[in-house]
């Protein structure tokens, strides 16, 4: 047996039973769809391969599209709203980077210090998420075949 | 099978567990009525719609009603007094917010940095919830159904 | 089914099982009494009503009376010794307060920021608990009916 | 049922289902051996009384004796090794001590400011246990016949 | 029965069952294998004895081997790669170190300040683990029988 802790879109703490670890990400599923989340978004935001963005699953992180009211599609977790920016490669002298997706939001006054990171002039941002380099992995789509399989798990 | 962590009226840091996820927030109500917390405030407070104030069920939240020797309604939440604003719509080259709500009240000496807000001059506040915009939910309305359920069971 | 949990004497963190809600508090004295603690001081000391301060059950919070070598009674929590200081009523412009009791001692060197208040001069000191205004609660009370009580649900 | 929280030698969390009270002590012996703890060291270090500190059984918070390449008897904890000051009485118009044994090292850049204590000079420490004062607690002794117990349990 | 607790390759908070003490580091390794981790990296990275190095088991810590795009040998460990150091004896009047093996990488911007360490100059870096001295533990090596073991599971 596994338990996962959550906190709820009312920020209650909570954790639920899990039957085995393969049960695992179905439960994030279906819980994250309710905006509940489970641990903290790692410093830099969480890290997945470019080749997930197209059709990533939002609800695992508890997150999920939303088209704010000048019609632009944005990401919304835990009350804040994170914009698509694309990253070109990097290749100099310093670094060598891959192009990557980002999603990132500019810094508000009471976000705490270590979450911040400095752009251009003053500004701050947060990241929720980069998508960068990597092998796809399946198990994060957004896929019908994974509904499906999940479909069959449940009449077997 | 599910676990939800409160902070007691007292302090301590108990866990009742919870049958089924449909039953959560009729725990939350029925352990919040007695001053238990789960979870802490999110910075900037609580987020609900709008349409939800009116009849807000603040036991949710571990919260009540209150009125001050003034005469004044506030909100009660873990020993400190929280009071209602009204805030106007906002339409301007910067920022664009409709109409809210607020429940907030000054700072403290020992309150935390990171839950402090900067409001105009020297002078600091708190915030535990604000409610704007979104979509009424009905899950936070204080409905005459719980609340007669309630009274049922005092009397029983 | 709850679950509490505790600070131990010797500063384990220990989970205890506990049958039901009404069972709670007679857990505290319990395991309070052998100094065992459960959450942390909220941040300026407890707040209890001033009319349990006479009779207040020390061991619900994991503390417990102790006369010092010059012959002083003092609480005794978590190896820090606090003083008894009766507050007068405070009444002026600025604020209004009612009298009450409070339990302190001077901060030490290793007390992190946030537990310490400034007072007069460079002097900062620590409070364990306050008791001001409220309304009686008899379940606090370190009471023969409130022992009786409990005997008589045992019985039941 | 009781639950102790430990972090293991490796470093990880892991929580020990304990039948009653009376078999925690056992427990905590049993992993601290081990090199398990649980909880953190209080601020300003363990307090014991002095009485308990030839015989103190180190397993109980997850420590051991341990000689250094210098043939010096030190107590191991957590990868740090502290060494054994004797402190004498203080006895001045600012305080009145009784005589101390103390167990403690010099910091490390690593160390949080709050676990720092100032000495003469620059020089800070860190202290793991302080035996002081106090009447002596047999249950915290490396008695022989727990010793023979765990033994016995071996050899089964 | 025993509780581990591990922040998954995701980053939710997790708690898995275990039968019994000595299964546990057989569970460190199965969901190690995954990239979950129990527990933080200590302050000054994982203490391991020098001969243990040759053939340490990663998947106890949640970390893995990897080849970098320049062919150099890394450690990743929660997105992070480090490079493995290996550091002379040191023998003068200050102190006294047998040689060691260090996995450290340079410091992030959005690293805490108490994982940092001081280098020459202004850089800082970050130690996963450090090996030296001691006494091989044979517990903590990939055994070839435990990859047979897993290469059988799979099998399966």
């Amino acid at each position: 047996m596994l338990h996962i802790e959550f906190l709820t879109d009312l920020g209650a703490r909570v954790t639920v039973d899990v039957g085995s670890a393969d049960k695992l990400l179905e439960v994030q599923r279906q819980y994250g769809r309710l905006g509940w989340t489970s641990g903290s978004v790692p410093t830099g935001g969480y890290q997945f391969p470019l080749d997930n963005e197209a059709d990533f699953d939002w609800s695992l992180i508890g997150a999920r599209r939303w088209t704010n009211p000048d019609g632009e599609e944005m990401i919304l977790h835990r009350g804040h709203a994170y914009r698509r920016r694309e990253l070109e490669a990097v290749d100099n002298r310093k670094m060598k980077l891959p192009p990557a997706v980002k999603f990132s939001r500019g810094a508000k006054a009471t976000d705490p210090e270590h979450i911040r990171e400095k752009a251009d002039g003053d500004f701050e941002y947060v990241t929720l998420a980069i998508f960068r380099g990597g092998k796809r992995q399946d198990r994060y789509a957004l896929s019908t075949a994974s509904t499906k399989r999940s479909e069959a798990d449940r009449a077997a």
